[in-house]
């Protein structure tokens, strides 16, 4: 019996995460999808030859009818393609400031990082593939907040910049939907799909649904693996240049003083935005709520007395000041 | 009579540009379409208080049955709104390596180059509005190659880096298409609708048509500010990252030499990436042929001697050799 090309290019992908030295232990988080699945069994398969633990991890948002009686069938199938342990959890999902998808998100990211510590485990998977990352650049392209929003997602990442907290890891991020489908159905792994993701009211199921089928039919074929790309390029150039921001940023800003205008002004406008940005969250502002709009109001700041209100609000009663020379930024609300 | 909101969001945006130090002779380029009518306007209003010489020119392509007759109308028509002087050419467009369209633009601004030297003209006015800037961004993520495709259209720039060769602005990069028809219509300004803007044969009528409507539909309105707004962002970053990468590359670059390939290690893939595409086109290659795969190539071979081929053929007959130590690029095809 001959290997399916998309059954191996799945295990490939998850290969180069687990050959990494320190992989004793992982934890691969499972929504009964095809993404995810195959990701999953791939994983299994994997490990087979090497001395490396499987956890399978179900996160039950509570949010659909009947979600804990799909937890308990995921965690079912989970055993039968042959994880080494299961592990299910039902989160309370508290938007606060986010939206809900990215309340829901916040919440499942927090209890992985809980389960992959409890368990001992050194990386988290994830099943997000190629199609997510361009649906993700799609939907920051319509923020309209730059390469921050266009980047999309990292292929790891750590919650807790801890040394010894796990890493989480997207393997598939070059690997099609379609191609994890395929891998499903080449192994007899039948997976649940999600109603939200033809539930119109979430942006991302109409990026999915009406967008990305629309760009490839006006743009050719090819467009969401364009969109990746543009993701990767970003990344590389958003380090760069948030790196550079953080160096003169200590070097510029002062906790009590703030800044001195004159000293951004030689600075590129790419790294002066950066840097009030940093400046808004270092006094309390919610990343989240922290528009372009907000920064592009703070880069006027700095460039001009003459016509602008010394006071900016910022969300989380954070307030920029010009005083003179400076522009300083405190956290409570002024009388 | 009160002045018409449009017309006076046109005027304003012209103003900025002609309120600069050395502007005493503008060159207008006008296809006859509501964006560079309205422009011409603007500058003829905007103009009439203070000493400024304003030529309308006219570019004809010879694409299109009857375009001597419509670049005669257009001639006429810009004298009759005002301008001092006018003046047409036709240009043969040779596509050479680029697309049809990419050709007719190169050969485009060539002439109003020439127009403007001719003329003793400092600025060439382009009609480009907000939309336009967004139709680029959205045509550059189908190529998917990064920040520099995203990056749109800039506001000014040079086709002759001396000193005193005149400087192309689009000052309607922050006015909407509509806004430009409304203030023609406001007018009186009747205008011509180039049907190649309809004709799904080109990719930019395909965004302009069917894309950008869809977009607006399923993200929501404002889709095209955002998109304008992104190509603002990524030109700023665009800008500090290309700065970066020609300063390691003058310091690390060496004609004959090329690159030794570990004295590159240390450097942010952003850059190295950057300095990668220098060396390529310091060695001859068309800009428009060096693609995202081609830089991964010379990527790679970087950090890899084992396992690839040792030459890499890039477009314009330029050869990159991986020899030991170093990585050098040579302009004649090798044996």
């Amino acid at each position: 019996m001959t290997l399916d090309p998309r059954v191996a290019a799945v295990r490939l992908a998850v290969r180069r995460v687990l050959r990494q030295p320190d992989v004793r232990r992982v934890l691969v988080a499972c929504s009964g999808g095809a993404d995810s699945l195959a990701l999953l069994a791939a994983t299994v398969f994997e490990t087979r030859r090497h001395d490396v633990h499987v956890v399978g991890a179900v996160v039950d948002h509570g949010l659909q009818d009947g979600s804990a009686e799909h937890t308990a069938r995921v965690v079912q199938q989970m055993a039968d393609l042959g994880v080494d342990e299961t592990v299910s959890a039902r989160v309370q999902v508290d938007a606060g400031g986010l939206g809900p998808e990215a309340g829901a998100r916040e919440a499942r990211y927090d209890v992985l990082d809980q389960m992959a510590v409890h368990f001992g485990a050194t990386r988290v998977l994830l099943g997000h593939t190629l199609d997510d990352q361009a649906e993700t650049v799609l939907l920051g392209l319509a923020r309209g907040s730059g390469g921050r929003s266009l980047a999309g997602m990292r292929e790891s990442f750590q919650r807790d910049v801890a040394a010894d907290s796990p890493w989480f890891w997207r393997p598939l991020l070059d690997v099609r939907r379609a191609q994890t489908e395929a891998a499903c159905l080449a192994e007899g792994i039948s997976w649940w799909t999600d109603p939200h993701n033809q539930d119109p009211r979430f942006a991302r199921s109409r990026v999915r649904q009406s967008l990305l089928p629309v760009l490839e039919r006006e743009l050719g074929p090819g467009i969401a693996e364009a969109l990746a790309r543009t993701a990767d390029q970003l990344q590389a150039d958003t380090e760069v240049l948030d790196e550079l921001a953080a160096h003169h940023f200590r070097e510029l800003y002062d906790d009590e003083l703030g800044f001195l205008v004159w000293a951004l002004e030689p600075i590129a406008l790419a790294l002066r935005h950066r840097m009030l940005r940093l400046a808004a969250l270092r006094a309390g502002c919610p990343p989240s709520e922290l528009t372009a709009g907000h920064i592009k109001a703070l880069a006027l700041q700095v460039q001009n007395t003459e016509h602008l209100p010394k006071q900016i609000q910022l969300p989380g009663h954070v307030t920029a000041i010009r005083e003179g020379d400076v522009l300083r930024f405190v956290r409570a609300p002024l009388a």
